[in-house]
């Protein structure tokens, strides 16, 4: 830091020069320069608050404001020169203020702090930003609920501890994951209502000393409300805070769903087949067909992103708007091969079903649970499919099965009887689409 | 695991024994019996639901909840007998209960799967200790701000970077963390919306079979929507994560408090001193006297709770309600020391205000700031206050100063220019009293 | 906190009462009576350095002694009876040899802090921790090398990505596991070298005063060193940090062992299959035998052992001593179904050695890649096998291949190819295990 | 991905699109192009290898080299052009080796996967970072000895929990955290071990099929071992989370010092002065000058460095790097203010010296803590300091008090007593300089 030409903004304070490794540190330009667009509509509301408290005549603000046009149109075309002084976006906007229209530049910072701005920049840019995510997120869930609506008739394996539980609808899985992230696009709201809080005119922790009309600020910059207290208006990034554990809530479950489509392509499930557009292929190996974007998509959960500063909100930003946009990718060209996933079925996943058999002639499930157990045991020593006991072979296990048991090992009817609320019955998972259909058509109003 | 007796829940399935070490690292009932009384709730609507399905008999329901108010009785004595086999709450009230009633506790698992039990028993235990922690923490909100109310005129030293900024209220201080803790619960609110949420009638994965009313079990149990998708209700603990997050965030407000509290309470500092309720000594130094309230609570923050299970979950909560009640305890014992506080106030505090005062003469705010910066270093060289240097040191800096800058050392006037909303004038602090006092009444009707 | 009694460490100095829930927050008895042991030896060192300073007579060191040991055989047998003032596992020591020898226990903490001994007995503790740990992990590693010895021959698929990449040896598979647990071992020796440092004789932070020979203390005590500077020696907790990293790094290896496992043991793969003691099964699925003692192992991994405690110290502990053994149990007892491995090798697997095939007849290899590729998607879009396209399709992509093309297609050649150090041929894997099991003999020695 | 023309290293396998957005989640180009060093020393060992193994010729061996020493040339000067196709480091080499040598570059990847040659180049390039960073601390740790020696006579206050604890040396407080630093370059160089392992010659998992010379490659560069086993080797990234780790601790340490000295820094301790250098101002306030570099530093710990990836690794080592400088700086530039910081010592800092002169007397400790503690409590009820209690007064506390008890009250005899090692007195703490300089010779020979 030069004392000499007073170009720091701490201008005449200091006598030493600042290691230059400080600078570096100090400098956020590299990343912060996204901002450029709200920093330019953040400081033409303020130039006119000014006007409004006589803090610069008609004249200056327009001035002001033309020049902030001028530096939008510098940026916007990418012609905007960033100079070796400009320790971040705030810096440089200024800079290139004072150069296009002189001293009333010097007039834009009266009564705001750095922090007030680099805080209202942030809000401002964040806001933009969580519109995107939520734009994103609704369609990847629209592809997977008109998805689940064409392939409804298509039953697997559904899977607890990666072992076969229950047979269950194709569909009933692509609905379990969009209706997590229908509940992401939820608390993303409601994320952005403490975002979309005005902060400026809080000065550097007292307040504003003018005649600063922050109501007007308000409304100039279309923010819901205004900041009660301006200590924690400046000091506080909870709304960061909030944005990045949001993204990880949604990245894990983007994760989990990419966790059980790699399962599902590998060779020995061969459930279903990634498009060409979502694999890469190997440098040494000339067959290999990697789910890169499975693994990508994967590997974003559990990404901590840091502490609550910009960097952290750009970084998170990109990664969510990245991973949405190949999720939905990915879910709308992979292809699934229903004979390979209605072949997995096996009749040991219908035990419950056999269970529930005796249930019904009045066994009580805890003892027609063991009793099932014992048919599984039983069909595993003989090594043969349980469906291929005989009744009299069930019968050493309990006396009740008759020769009604066979209607036991049908799935499509294992399936049906789902059908309460939440369940896997066809009409049940049709329900579920509808309840989503409903929820999307309410999200874009 | 010994399939001789049948014993444990897969019963006849098994034929080995279970490694001991695999048995006590699945247990959790050491911890999970906190949940006693959720678990013998949902119980008891689940039979009612049983009935209605004929799954029971009227008879055989009476029995459950008998039996079950029995067991609540034991829990509620203290008398309640956890044995070996109990590896968890819903194992051990099941065993209880079996002991009571014979045979028709069998039939209370019928079509309810041990996941689903625990997470409608996770989900009823939180919706109670979110009510506990917000009750705890509107105490603490109103200790401050009617603190904050009472002592409204005394002055002392805001800090940034924890150098000395501006002269501000010490009730603005105590605001401006009373405002974020008001975020807190709100998002406290947000989250019990999404932990509400019946998932009871979700089976394992593809829902119940039998004729379940979830409605009635909704009603029943009070939550305010039954789950969408019955692989997604068993599967997912996203209301954990969220409670996690709230936690650690509100622990962050509460530690951010307690570090300047640490700061105003040392030696050198003497702005507040610590009830003795609130301090401990040292084994080996007798005149110690530490702040370890404070410590504690300020070490609390950044704890990450682990991963979303029960055992997180009754962490978090404890921790949190105890640093709330103990934040609550020392914030109304502490003692301030107005004197010392005003007598800390310093004329290079008024900087900003010699600036504004160049400013209201029409100069430039940067070009203010460096004439202000001028007279710091002046005085500086001089070694002598800010508000000791002559009118005629002062315009070597800018001829604009004249005799009437005497009216800016004046730490009162300085912070009563403050008044916009967010500010530490008198009137504006008022006003974010009279704003937190009708939100708080909001909050308990 | 009463004054009256003088019961609590800090005795005359407080006159108010201590909040209760503060003096729960600050007790640490419940966790770390575990260092009971440790105490007592720090202790009774302690006096002996206390009579060599001439601050306890012969006599009353010897009542130390022999108090110290009757409150061993207390804590030995289960009859220490922990008492209500009893905040940590020092007091309660303390408080007993007070009851059992009168003044002289006043004499004990001459010139040592709390800080001083609870920091020498964590690292007694933790020194015998580590050690039982690298037991159980050398355990484990023999283990998994002599089953890689006795199953070198036995041929699988490689997995990248999920995908099937190339033929190896299920030994080689088992040693690469291996081979990173060995570094664990070693960086675990690496850590007890800082932590077998003696602090005794650093009171609170500037050192003793008194005439204590730390010399002595530190052969006492079996330490390798004296710590350097007394302020560092009481206030750094490097030493846990290190170990909880140590912890995590160790879990992930056996993590990342456990979910390949799992993957192995499912229904799909099938090339193996766990003992029903590591397995467990579901209240609701009479079929399912679930592997939860891998679902377990895999969990533990990205659990963060929060701060730098005791707490977490014991927590870390009990983790990766029950993680590891559980481990060794599976390993020992897991079935692998050779001929379903063998199977499970495909042609397409050899694409690279078909690649390597031009390679020797002098293509470059990057162009290699390309032909071997083109084969693998004539024989997709044929639905053949890639060895089972004629030579004359394989001219279609170079006029290279002639009929010694059959000699490819060959697993067991392939495997035996990869001779060079680490790599999966017979001679190398045999090699490998002898390296294991040289370094094992070198770590017991 | 276009299949047409090949120049995807997966070439002929693919016949669809990539999604762009795909590509841009995969390249890493804009990172890992600071290892073109290490790439190109990596590959012009694997060229010697082959012409070893004869898959290469002398000549194209040579060629090869050249190549690669034109590459090295392009990046030295700032010219070598990354173009689009360029995914990563080790793509944007070999395409341009391509362009300069023409066929030969093809058989540079013979036998030698992308993972291979990506793990041999991070190893490589930490290798250098490691040793980098190891000079920065040891000029950080010389700069504080020698600064220890030349104050030794500077006393001050000790903290313990931020309140006054015992006077110490200046010099004691810096050597506190210098032998911090210590054990992070001891561990530092046990990392290195771990890092300079070679991996090349693994190829993807299975090892290499040819007759690659892996303790030729070994020598060449430079490395201390290799790898044991081929899947280990390719697949663990264990190095890096170590190296990770080592930041963070190290990261910690330099913060907690930071933290002391921004408390030191603040107007109301005003022990110590940072230079301008390393001090900013601020834009609002002009007299303000913030220890922005402490508070750079401060924020660094805590700093979470993701997941065990090359672009943490970077960043890693740019941060500890950087930290490290800066702190040097700000040690090597701040002054002291040794009047104020022994005025800083207050009588109630010698309670413990009064509790040893009663021990002294035959009092045991317990109860002349006591005693002195009621002698604080006096002194505070008279609001006088504790050594301008008479004889009587503290006669009333303990009969044993005499004249003679004035001579605790001398703060140079205090700190006199602490002369065991590792304590305070001026004979230890040169003897800890010793000890220091003694160490740094050693680590730089």
């Amino acid at each position: 830091m030069a004392s000499a030409d007073g170009s720091k903004l701490w201008g005449g304070r200091f006598v030493g020069d600042t290691d230059p490794i400080m600078e570096k540190f100090n400098a956020s330009i590299a990343y912060d320069k996204r901002m450029w667009d709200a920093d330019i509509r953040g400081s033409k509301a303020y130039a006119k608050a000014l006007e409004k408290a006589k803090l610069v005549t008609a004249e200056e603000k327009d001035n002001i404001l033309h020049g902030m046009d001028q530096i939008h149109d510098e940026w916007a075309k990418g012609v905007f020169e960033v100079k070796p002084g400009d320790e971040d976006i705030h810096t440089a906007n200024e800079r290139r203020l004072k150069e296009l229209i002189g001293e009333p530049a010097g007039k834009l910072h009266t009564g705001r702090s750095r922090n007030d701005q680099v805080v209202t920049d942030m809000r401002l840019w964040l806001r933009d930003a969580i519109s995107i995510l939520k734009g994103n997120a609704l369609q990847l869930i629209t592809t997977m609920v008109e998805r689940a609506a064409v392939e409804i008739d298509v039953l697997f394996p559904g899977y607890t501890h990666m072992q076969r539980a229950q047979p269950i609808r194709w569909s009933h899985w692509i609905l379990s994951h969009a209706v997590a992230l229908s509940r992401d696009v939820e608390q993303l709201q409601e994320i952005n209502r403490r975002v979309n809080v005005l902060p400026l005119g809080s000065g550097a922790i007292a307040g504003t000393p003018f005649n600063i009309d922050r109501e007007m600020l308000r409304q100039e910059l279309a923010f819901d409300d205004i900041s009660i207290n301006s200590m924690d208006a400046t000091g506080q990034r909870d709304f960061i805070a909030e944005f990045l554990f949001w993204a990880s809530l949604c990245l894990t479950h983007l994760s989990k769903m990419a966790e059980d489509l790699m399962l599902y392509s590998t060779k020995e499930f061969s459930f279903l087949t990634l498009s060409d557009a979502y694999s890469t292929g190997s440098s040494l190996m000339p067959q290999k067909k990697n789910a890169d974007s499975l693994e990508l998509i994967r590997s974003k959960a559990g990404r901590v992103f840091g502490r609550e500063d910009k960097e952290a909100m750009f970084d998170c930003f990109d990664t969510v708007h990245a991973v949405l946009q190949v999720t939905t990718g990915v879910v709308s060209t992979l292809k699934i091969n229903p004979s390979v996933m209605e072949a997995a079925l096996s009749p040991d996943m219908l035990a419950t079903d056999l269970a529930y058999y005796l249930v019904r002639k009045g066994v009580p499930f805890r003892d027609a649970h063991g009793i099932s157990g014992k048919a599984v045991f039983l069909a595993e020593s003989k090594s043969i499919p349980l469906n291929q006991l005989t009744v009299e072979d069930l019968r050493t296990a309990s006396p009740l099965f008759s020769s009604d048991v066979s209607a036991v090992w049908d799935y499509s009817s294992s399936v049906e009887q789902y059908s309460a609320p939440g369940g896997t019955a066809k009409s049940s998972v049709a329900a579920q689409v509808e309840h989503m259909r409903t929820w999307l058509k309410k999200q874009v109003q």
